[in-house]
This record gives C-alpha cells, structure tokens and sequence, in this order.
C-alpha cells in the first residue's frame, strides 16, 4: 500500500451499527481517513460524542427538535458546521470536500441522499441496501450517467464485489448469496407462529441494529439483498441462488462461465466489508481477529424454507413483477417491522402485511423518482391500515 | 470473450493424465485452440492417434526406439515433422510457433524442457510441479529476466492464482492449501505400515496418473505443492498453511493483509485448471459439470497428520533448509514411489528413503542448473542402493 492513502469520508448514519463500525475502523487506521461529516437520526448525545473526536465540517442532525441541543454542545468547536433536516442531509451528501459518501441511513429514508451524493459525482460505499431495492433500475442509469464508483458494504455484496476483481473481461454465469438462516432456521409455520420479538432479536452471527435483525429472522433481509445484487452485479433475476450457510463464514459466491466458483470468506464482522469498500481497491492491513478453520471444522449448506419463510419467496415474486413492486415490498415491510417491534403484529403477519400491499397498491411499470416517493407513501398509508393504525 | 480468441498450443507430455485432458479441453472448444506440438515419454500408440486427430507441425517421441513406428504411422502426414529424444524435446519446447507450452511431463523430466521454453520467451502453463520443487529460485529468476508468464495447473495453484487476479497491489498474508487427505486419511503408522498398492492407487476424489496418486496418499503430493506455492507465489515458508479437506470442493484459499479470504471452488476436475490455466486471463464458457451444494451439504476441515504422513513434515522440512534439499527430496521420492509401485518397499519406507537421502547427498547452499542435474543424479544413486538396488 502507498504511504499517500488517504481519504476523506462523510459518514450518514454515524449513530447506527454500520455507522459506529465504520467509525471503529477509520480509529483503527489511524493517518488513512479524514471524516468530513457525520449525520445521525436523532441520537443527539452520539453524535455530539463522534463530532467531538473526529472533529467533522459539518454535522447534521435529522430531527430538528434536537438542533439546539447539538448546536451548543459543539459551540466550542468552530470548524464543525451543525445542520439539521433532510434537506441540509441531502446538501452535505453533495458536498466537495468528500472522497467517499458512506451511506448507512435505515431504510427508505437513505434513498434521497443517496441520490444526491451520485449526482454530485461522489463515490458511494453503500451500506444502505434499501436504495437499490427500491429504486435499482434509476440509481444504476443515475450511477452509470455520472461515473461514480458504488462499493457495497453488505458483506453478501461485498464478498461478491472482492471475487469480481479482476474478472472484469468474464461474465457471470449465477451468484449464490449464503444465509445464516436466522434464530428460527428449520422452524415450520406453526413454531413461527409462537415466536416472540426478543428471540428474534438475538441473532446467531451478526450483531446488527434491530430492523436488519428481524429482516434477517424473516428471510426479508435475504430477499432485499436478492434484489440489491440483481442491480449491483447487472444479473437475470435466474442468475440469483440462495444457500443456507448457517456458520455465515462463506459471505457469498461467484460462478463464472467456466463453472469455477470464487467465494469470500471471514469471520462475520462487519468492520472487514466496511474498511473494504471504504479503502478499494486496497485492502488495508489490521489486526482484526483472524478466520481458522480448526475452529469451524465443518461448513454446512442447506436450501431455504420458502414455504415456511414467505418473505424470501415475496422478495423473488417483486423482483420478477419488476417496476415498483420491490418498492412496495419494501415500503409495507418497514411498517411490519415497525409494527412486530412494537408487538402488535405476530411475525408471520410480517409476511401478510407485505404480501396484500403488493396487491393493493397500484402497480406501475417504469416509475420515476417521484413515483417512488408516491409508491413509498401509498405503501406505508396501506401497511399502516393493516397493522391496525390509520 | 472477443470472437478473436486463439492460442496455439505445444503440449509437452501428452498421452498422461493431464495431457489427454488438455486434448479434451482444446477438443471442447472448437476453433478457440490450435495445437502445434504433442510430445510423449513411450506411449507412441496414443502419441500417433492425437497427431492424426490433432495434425500438429511436430511430435516428439521421447523413446528412440519408437521413433521409426511414429514416423511410419504418420507418414501420409507430411505437415507433422517426427521427432524423437531429449534434444528434439528441448528444442520443440522453444519454438516460435506456440503461444502457450503445457509442461505436463511425470516429475524431475519436466525441467529442461521447461527452462528452455522459458528462455524462448513462451508462455507457461505448468502442470510439471517438480520443475518449481527442484529449481524454484532458478526458475522464478529466470521467469522475471524473461519476462514470460508463468501459469500454475495443479488445482491448488490454479485456485490461488485465480483468487490473486485484480489483487496485484494487495499483498498475501497466507495461504492455505487444501488437501484431500488421501485414502488412508486418519489412519496410524501401525495401519499405514499395512497398506498395498492397489489402496494406495485408489484415490478418493481425483483420477490422475499413478506417481501422483502415490503422492497424494503418503501427503508428498502436498508438499511439493507447498515448495510449489513459495516459489509461485513469493511467499515466505511461514505464509504457507495446509489444512485437509476430504471433499476437494475448495480447491485453496488467499488470505489477505485486511484479513479476507478468498477461495476458489469447484468439483474435483483437472480440466477446470487446465482451461483456465491456456485461456488465461479469459474464463471460457463450457458445459462441465457444475458444482451444487445439495450435493455437498457439508465441508469438512482438520489438520494434517504429519506425525503418520512424515512426508509432508519433510517437505516443509526440505523447503526450511532450502538449497538443493528440495531437489533432493524430489529425486528421493521418484525413485521410492517406483519401488513401492513395483512393491519392493512398503508405505513407511517411502519417506525413510526420503530423510536418509536428505542426510546423505551433499548439501548445496546456492546451487545452480548444473549443481541441480548432479544432486538428482546423485540423490538417485543413493536411492536407488536404499532400495534395493544398486
């Protein structure tokens, strides 16, 4: 690696568990990142911690009730700008002063700035696969148009990204995403009818923030992620298999048209993705803990239960309906989350949230940004009704 | 792949394993190879019907004596010039007219054919592993001072080798060869003292020639490849791991300074590396089985027993004191892998010829091609007296 790495990162979604990683790794690489903005949700005392010790240009808050909170905090610290709202978000994401935008915001809500920071020429490394999910066939033209470089942070996608280097003159004959398949793999429909939110929150491997952890009980996260490599990697939607890999050690594979298979693998920790896509194509040398084999002497695959876990097969039926139905699975199962979060919905109700919005709400072929936006509020207004709000 | 795909291909070593499935892998890609040359230790029979088939500009029979029947058998074939003898070898190895030069000859035969293709400038594909055991630092010099390119066949190679494509400024921290453990995996030296020829000869997952399934059985096989790998790769002898992994699905794996692995995988067929190894860097499409991991629902991993399988011990051994002992282990084991073959000394005794060769012959700090030529011919003697004959 040449001494003269260096890169200058904006960090949305600093407060999440990607954002907090992310900030782990640039304090483990200490000389190789500048951090030119963070932006946070709404946890207002993280944010005033990380703006204090990376000392950012600027840093913006989502909620404007807590401005002024953040505000004063940082008043002894002048070079740091404070914003707040979406609108300042989207204007950080855009800024110059930024080599790479790590986009770590939950859900939907990361699909404007993300926009944003591709017009504005920025090299996306992109943790928030919710922008390619819903909106994939625009932001890949949008990406395409403007040149930009968009590095995956989900370690699926990420594993993928490192098997394609240098394969760029090969074509892909299919990929297969691995799935730790969850807390309840190998549970029927009736056991999961039982299962209560604090066991789905306590993930096998990964230690993530509380929607992807459900997404991933669900097999909802393996569906978004389906749809997220069709759009990164260019595939058919018949290019994309699932395996179940319950030790998560394998993050995913590419078979080329030669039959020859290269997969990535690594100790499930999210800090190797996040540096890699934040440091491509160099890998930077660290001291995270090291794989062995001889303490996983045995890998183990099976397919997945699409009958038991309706999402994934939900995911496959939007990708193949195309246009705005993935927008839509993804919209109604925001507000099924949401809704099981806070134990108003069973978990398989997850599933039936999603799967009647996609009846419901209007299909349309080839949407614009602006329909998505409508999809998205259409979605939700639906979902809201079906979980019991109004 | 551009339509203008075309290689023309010298084949050193056709009639053996890899030969011949090198000749099926040009035969399933029509029009995309031409094969200048086809040389051959004894076989003449298989020799003259892949000239027919084939209608290269030479062949080469090593055995003088069956010169007259291939140049008989191929007279009606006046564009195939019939040659025979190490000279002519040597010669047709250097020849202008080939892109690329499959080394695949049986064990120390392979290296002045392959130093002499080296000198002509061409393209290697290697499937002689014994011209890296014997003479690595002479061969990689002269690989750089040429400035040719050096491509592995053996699966393990091939995998490391695919999985560094795009990675050239990353440097490795590890490799890990997989190995199948052979048929007598898990067994004591109580046990393996017992073991017959025709065990020994039945490999699990490969089909190959009769020295290297003598090779893979005793683990020999895999320390050869561990020499093979320092010297391809330019790996210190602490970045080299081995690990037993009886379904040959993972074929190698790379691990890298950020600490990600990467691993190339496929079904147990020779003619996956041999492709890629004459197509390089261009993966070509093919119908070869495909890899399924219903098929394989678990990997499995252990270490090596090189308490039971000393053989491999040696090698690391061997590679540690560097020199001639690598070329000396080699001559070692050719002459104790015949004898075995013709049952004049058991299993254990193999790697007893091997270290008390290794004691005998004089050592060579810094031996050149010459010094290389004596200590095989002396490690030979030595061998040969060990037993049995003189």
């Amino acid at each position: 690696m040449p001494d003269s790495f260096s890169k200058r990162v904006t960090l949305l979604g600093s407060t999440g568990s990607i954002g907090t990683q992310a900030l782990d790794v640039i304090r483990s690489q200490p000389g190789k990142f500048t951090v030119t903005a963070l932006s946070a949700h709404s946890n207002a005392e993280l944010l005033i911690q990380q703006a204090q010790e990376f000392r950012p240009a600027a840093v913006v808050i989502g909620d404007d009730a807590k401005y002024a909170t953040v505000k004063a905090a940082l008043a002894s610290q002048p070079e740091t700008e404070v914003l707040a709202g979406a609108a300042a978000l989207a204007d950080v994401a855009g800024r110059d002063d930024a080599d790479v935008v790590l986009t770590a915001m939950v859900g939907y809500a990361g699909l404007l700035p993300t926009v944003r920071a591709i017009r504005a020429g920025k090299t996306i490394a992109l943790a928030n696969k919710e922008t390619l999910v819903v909106a994939g066939q625009l932001i890949t033209e949008l990406v395409k148009d403007h040149g930009v470089g968009l590095y995956p942070v989900d370690s699926e996608h990420s594993a993928i990204f490192q098997c394609l280097v240098g394969e760029e003159q090969n074509p892909i004959e299919k990929i297969i995403l691995t799935a730790s398949g969850g807390p309840f793999r190998g549970r029927t429909r009736e056991q999961l009818a039982q299962v209560t939110k604090a066991q789905a929150l306590k993930h096998p491997n990964w230690d993530m923030g509380a929607k992807i952890t459900i997404d991933s009980a669900s097999l909802m996260n393996k569906g978004l992620e389906v749809i997220e490599a069709k759009w990164l990697f260019g595939l058919r939607n018949d290019q994309i298999d699932v395996v179940v890999h319950p030790q998560s050690i394998i993050h995913s594979l590419v078979q080329f048209e030669d039959g020859s298979l290269k997969a990535q693998l690594g100790l499930p920790d999210m800090k190797l993705p996040i540096q890699y896509a934040l440091g491509y194509p160099q890998r930077l040398a660290n001291t995270f803990p090291r794989f062995s084999f001889l303490d996983y002497p045995q890998l183990t695959f099976e397919q997945a239960d699409t009958s038991a876990f309706r999402n994934l097969a939900l995911a496959f039926e939007a990708m193949g309906r195309a246009g705005n139905a993935p927008c839509i699975l993804n919209a109604a199962n925001e507000i099924a989350v949401a809704a099981f979060l806070r134990d108003e919905i069973g978990f398989l109700q997850m599933s039936e949230v999603v799967e009647t919005s996609l009846a419901r709400v209007s299909y349309l072929a080839a949407p614009s940004l602006d329909d998505y936006v409508e999809t998205d509020r259409e979605t939700r207004r639906i979902a809201q009704e079906l979980v019991g709000h109004s």
